[in-house]
């Protein structure tokens, strides 16, 4: 590894987007990945069968036009989320079965509750400018008070507490006390509002590429060919004015520019020399990621189906959160997906793997019958334990840090620019968001360094 | 530098106070700094005429036992803060005058108002245990609220508002909306409660040491001479069945424990190997620090002294948020310490220095009259961009973080123990917590090694 034009650190989807771009532009690019794989909060087990798992993010939507571009590109189909048949939701010791978003069968005015907090939600997301959240007219007053507080106060039915607790906390994989209510309505109205986050159908779980999302990042990787850099966890990155030295701990690359794209939990573990100012470095303190446990209970085939059952289910306090069908598109074998976000995945992940095994599979037994018990593969994946995410699945904005350091995710600071799906404001926190950080910031290099030619300095400049 | 019975990471008081407690106990120690000069968040300037100036923590108070007994082992004498004459406030474009701590002169609705206030803070910290504050029966409640939202809540007068915002944000260095009320609550209860915060005589600046706080570190260092190395940030630690392996960028010290000893919001700058548990780790991506911008305006003599005035003054909004008389035990020369903190320092940080210099002298003038204007010297510290503090002057708890991550705020992991003013429940946040921090951890490394020798292990397991 030598001179390029431009340095790329972080291989998930925003990454390996920004180095894509740079190269059909005709740019030189190294791109360095922490791990010895690519996909970075993605991540897609290929199994023998040819079935395959996705770990990490898996589902795109409508309105998510890049990431589908990119599919596009590389001829990648997609297929829809399999939603026939009845969901399940366990609160406060009863199940209702119910088919949409909203469990109309519970108590009405469990119900009802819900369904006009979600009306309200949808109404404030619109007050929210997602290019700049920070000037919303109220953004002072929401950055002061937490989805917690804001729930409490706005929740009377206890069972409708529960449920928007388990939903919209999960949705940040944090406790509701630890997410400012600016960045949740901010973050639901960067992908459209609360109908599209929480929704499956036509929401943000409406489909799947086929193949997983290690059918897209696939080719692209295939097509950086040797700019990859793997198992080459940045250390330290440099500028001066005439460009970066970004260094791993073997190696390192100089070129004019370098895009960061890795999560902002992170993003304070590499050393910049000089400093960055201060809002960013600030920034880097005040953006943590969370805890989100997936597992794929694999089964011969999806059995749950030919009950009436779609899969879904959402049980809040279960050590099995929710449970969504994750059938490829040929539905077999049948895989059950059961995601455990926030303070209990931390609590589960504690337990040894039998112990948490067993929980899980009590849960799947309780729900969905004695078949349950006896899956032919578990896969487990605990984003806490990955120490190049730093949690899953986004970092999220406390209390008092998008009205003071938002302006911080985008804007570069000198040679370094900033990528990752928390510097998107479309789509922040899908891999959608991503794609787009990543076309943005490899724009943002390219645009740069023509301004200093078109003003007469060398682009060394 | 080679094996060593304890390795500490960090020269403040913290990690000062544990490598000495440790070598007195006849251990053999090695302590490394990031920086080239000990101290960590205190230094001491020491000037030509015989006069020093405290740039970091400067003050000690009532019951602040233990850096009052490490004066006493070093033969360091204190003096009292000078508190003679009125003091001035600025609010809402008045100037009141007073003497004490809350000004009675100020409406005697605003006053009634901040005094009720800080009587019901009072009141509520007594109900905080501060070894674990988030066990206090409404620690939930507490910790899913910020101080702002508090605040606008409870004080009604706009004038008080502002003071309190001022007085308590300050406190914390951060916005009122960064920071959780549990944490609020814990902090001042940790140092007695918001009487021996936010107050001078009797109160958490009460004195200080003569010679400044290098007067104290600097015997400490001379006592550990060759075990101290500066200059060598830590940037892995590595630890097994037998030990720890302590790596900077060029050396290397194997020991059979280390206590770290950084702010919190730097400890992820570390590299541990294996991973931390999760609720250490991610306690490391939740406690930011804040700014403070501690400035010296020196003059030849104390001469608002001969006006009536104690040289303390306040301001919200102002460059010049504080001001009070920094003078030696001699009262020669005058200095005016000037400390601006928050959302204010970010601003004023990002002035050139002639421009921020300025606006502080205009600052002093309009409260100290023209002889403001020419001082002989000025000093500024900046914490915000000290790489090795991370900001100043601790890390605070946005909300969800005590309820959630409290218990690992001294909780070792494996051969890991941890230190810094953060981790005492007594004076959290003052140097006396560091030192306090310190000897906690000293005893409990070898705590835990006599119990490994009293088990029938060797103390290399």
């Amino acid at each position: 590894m030598n001179d390029v034009d431009y340095c790329v650190v972080g291989g998930g989807f925003a990454g390996l987007t920004a180095a894509l771009r740079l190269k059909q532009a005709g740019r030189s690019v190294a791109l360095l990945e922490a791990r010895d794989r690519l996909g970075g909060r993605t991540f897609t087990e290929n199994r023998p069968d040819g079935s395959w798992i996705d770990r990490g993010g898996a589902w795109i939507g409508p309105g998510q036009d890049r990431i589908q571009a990119l599919m596009g590109e590389f001829g990648v189909p997609s297929y829809k989320q399999y939603t026939d048949g009845e969901a399940m939701m366990f609160v406060d010791d009863k199940e209702y079965r119910y088919k949409g978003m909203i469990p109309w069968t519970m108590s009405p005015w469990a119900a009802m509750n819900l369904g006009a907090v979600l009306l309200d939600l949808g109404h404030l997301c619109k007050s929210i400018p997602i290019e700049a959240p920070w000037t919303a007219e109220n953004a002072d007053k929401w950055d002061r008070i937490t989805l917690a507080h804001w729930l409490n106060s706005h929740v009377v039915s206890k069972s409708a507490h529960e449920l928007l607790e388990t939903a919209i906390a999960g949705a940040y994989t944090s406790a509701a006390s630890e997410v400012s209510m600016l960045f949740v309505l901010y973050q639901m109205a960067s992908g459209g509002g609360p109908g599209f986050v929480l929704g499956i159908e036509d929401g943000a779980q409406d489909s799947r590429p086929v193949g997983g999302m290690g059918a897209v990042s696939g080719p692209m990787a295939a097509e950086l060919g040797d700019s990859i850099h793997l198992s080459q966890p940045v250390r330290r990155i440099h500028q001066d004015t005439d460009g970066v030295t970004v260094r791993s701990d073997d190696s390192s690359v100089r070129a004019r520019r370098a895009i960061v794209a890795v999560p902002l939990a992170i993003a304070s573990q590499i050393l910049y020399e000089p400093m960055l100012p201060v809002d960013r470095s600030f920034l880097h303190q005040r953006m943590p990621s969370g805890s989100i446990i997936k597992i794929a209970v694999v089964y011969d085939e999806p059995f749950w189906r030919a009950d009436g059952l779609s899969g879904q289910s959402a049980a809040p306090g279960s050590p099995a959160t929710i449970t969504i069908d994750a059938c490829t598109d040929t539905g077999r074998p049948g895989v059950l997906c059961v995601i455990t976000e926030g303070p209990i995945a931390r609590r589960i992940g504690q337990l040894d793997r039998d112990a948490r095994r067993g929980a899980i599979l009590d849960a799947l037994v309780e729900r969905f019958g004695e078949r349950a018990r006896s899956p032919i593969d578990y896969v487990e994946q605990d984003w806490t334990t990955e120490r190049y995410s730093g949690g899953g699945m986004l970092s999220h904005a406390p209390t008092g840090v998008l009205t003071q350091y938002g302006p911080a995710l985008r804007a570069p600071c000198g040679r370094i620019h900033w990528a990752g799906t928390e510097s998107s404001a479309i789509m922040c926190g899908w891999v959608d968001g991503a794609v787009r950080s990543g076309e943005r910031a490899a724009n943002e290099v390219m645009a740069y360094d023509t301004v200093a030619v078109a003003a007469g300095q060398s682009t060394d400049n």
